[in-house]
């Protein structure tokens, strides 16, 4: 009986070869290859995919297919979007895209078609599902029929009906190269567990979602941008910032229990957020998240996570703000269903053990 | 850093008052009501389920508030019930139940309402979802409108549309008891991991259901009731189930890894299953049933678990068998909605670590 580990911080669950965090306090690697490189050679994210879901990175030949698959794949049946019409629009989105990929799955369900079908449908469906659904409740159409085969690019195609610049797509990429993997992260652990019943992918996926929609996990994207909104300037930043800190209220985008000295996706993500700021002069956002990084660095020598930077950068490319999480899901689905298909290699059913505090036994 | 338990099996990954499972080897205690005394007195699975979700044992007042707050949650939104419509016939109705309470998210969301509230309807709206979309695809209206206090007698005739009999209601209380609640199993550890984020009640409850619908889970008793199926008399059943032990195949519904001396529940639910077959004396289940628990006990010294007799007491209630599942889930969600309860009273981002088998650093 090992000893009661709180959130079961340092326990291990399991073994992995996807992925590697803070090994040396700031660096991450998905199969070997660190994120400093594949955004260094600005890998298409659809490539980091296959890596990460089939085990080595594609021959030129698999990487054309592979963009294929998901080309192919990006359509969704008339009745899914019947359903996503029926979700108000005062719905949370992640709550459409769970809603989404559920319902999918009793359309393709997994025992009817090849892995490879079931796995290009997850990777590609994600961006529709959302556009699709945000869309409808503004009154506009949705075109899913752009042969862009970068998945960040295709969804901010099919989102706004405008093609986005070269930068928007850059950042896409990047943004969806550091989101799609990290290890044993809640909702991959999440993912886990549901796959070591033997329960189908789809299963696991839908859980997934749920788990990384809570603020401690990729809410944490929304949270940052709603903190850069209530300030007007980089000087009223400081002053609030320091008054939230006076009063102990927690600081979104900010540390990380995995990096003990600095989160390696947050500079990498920053570098576009300041290009898109180069563009937009007229905004404040990322001259505003700078400063909130300085206060953090001085007041608690705080690092900036992955989250914070994402905040400027996704909003001044135009996507709304409820909509940031689900981009995370759309990069981070590579990362799941590479953890379930390691789990169903050599599988067990996770059942940890529990301590109990409650009353003794009584009647009734 | 924790030794590495494969499964977790043995690890403590939190504290509970909800539940003690085989601390003797073979008894389990909601709260410290032994299931047996609760199985005893007939206690409605409501207040049972009231006991579990909110600490303590009703009194007579709240008893009859809690069972008109369940009546009059189970209808479902029109928009729902198109949704089912659309989920094919063919579908696994622990995905249409998945989906159904994924949808019910978006139209009913935590932060709209207070927390009983929700909490009725994810406890109502279950049987009502199932039968709905199974009576739809056999060309059967269901009407939810019946005033039955019992959930497991509203699902009989809302699925049937005839009165189940006292007997059937008595083993839909029971079977109903007996699969409330069972500590950090693997749906209840799910819906707690994905609660830790601080994610929404439905997220939790929908992930667990992904787990449960799992063959090493709650997909044990279908697969139980396959395994009787292939038999035509307890003397067939004696040779195949030697064949197969023989062929080291895995008989479904036997042993359990909380239990060191018997599962208490086994015979709890045998109980009725017994009754049943006394009315259906044509039936060779029960008697083909308890050829294979002889089979086992002597050849495997092995003990049936809870899902062993669920099979044929439910088959011979008239219950399809691929709506076994679904019903293990109307009862868990007493035990899930409890976790969720206590793991927000007290929460950890749960976010273990992981054992790093992979490929060292190299180059893209």
């Amino acid at each position: 009986m090992s000893h009661y580990a709180p959130g079961l911080e340092g326990v291990i669950a399991g073994q992995t070869a996807i992925c590697t965090v803070g090994r040396e306090g700031n660096d991450l690697l998905y199969r070997g290859y660190s994120i400093v490189d594949l955004c260094a050679k600005n890998v298409p994210w659809e490539e980091v995919a296959f890596m990460l879901i089939w085990g080595g990175k594609p021959t030129p030949q698999q990487a054309d297919q592979c963009r294929g698959m998901i080309v192919s794949h990006r359509g969704i049946p008339d009745s899914l979007k019947r359903v996503l019409e029926s979700i108000p629009a005062s719905a949370t989105p992640m709550d459409v895209l769970r809603t989404g990929w559920s319902f999918l799955g009793n359309i393709h369900p997994e025992g009817a078609a090849d892995e490879g079908e079931v796995v290009s449908r997850l990777v590609a469906s994600g961006p529709t599902i959302i556009a699709w659904w945000y869309n409808h409740h503004r009154g506009q159409a949705t075109r899913i029929d752009y042969p862009h085969a970068d998945q960040g690019g295709y969804f901010l195609h099919a989102l706004n009906g405008k093609m986005p610049s070269d930068d928007e797509r850059r950042l896409m990429n990047t943004s969806m190269i550091l989101y799609s993997e990290h290890a044993f992260n809640a909702s991959t652990f999440t993912a886990r567990v549901v796959t070591s019943t033997l329960s189908d992918m789809w299963s696991a996926i839908v859980a997934a979602v749920g788990a990384l929609k809570g603020p401690l996990h990729g809410g944490a994207n929304e949270e940052a941008m709603h903190l850069i909104l209530k300030f007007k300037s980089p000087d009223d930043a400081e002053r609030g910032v320091l008054e939230m800190l006076a009063k102990k209220e927690k600081i979104m985008g900010f540390g990380h229990r995995a990096y003990k000295v600095r989160d390696p996706r947050s500079d990498l993500i920053r570098h576009w957020a300041a290009k898109l700021a180069e563009k937009h002069r007229d905004l404040p956002y990322m001259a505003i998240a700078e400063r909130i990084d300085q206060v953090m660095a001085r007041e608690k020598k705080m690092f900036p996570n992955t989250d914070f930077y994402h905040a400027p950068a996704y909003y001044m490319s135009g996507i709304p703000i409820p909509l940031f999480t689900p981009i995370f899901a759309f990069a981070r689905v590579a990362g799941w269903i590479a953890h379930i298909r390691e789990q169903r290699a050599e599988n067990r059913l996770i059942r940890p053990t529990e301590e109990y505090t409650g009353p003794e036994k009584r009647e009734w």
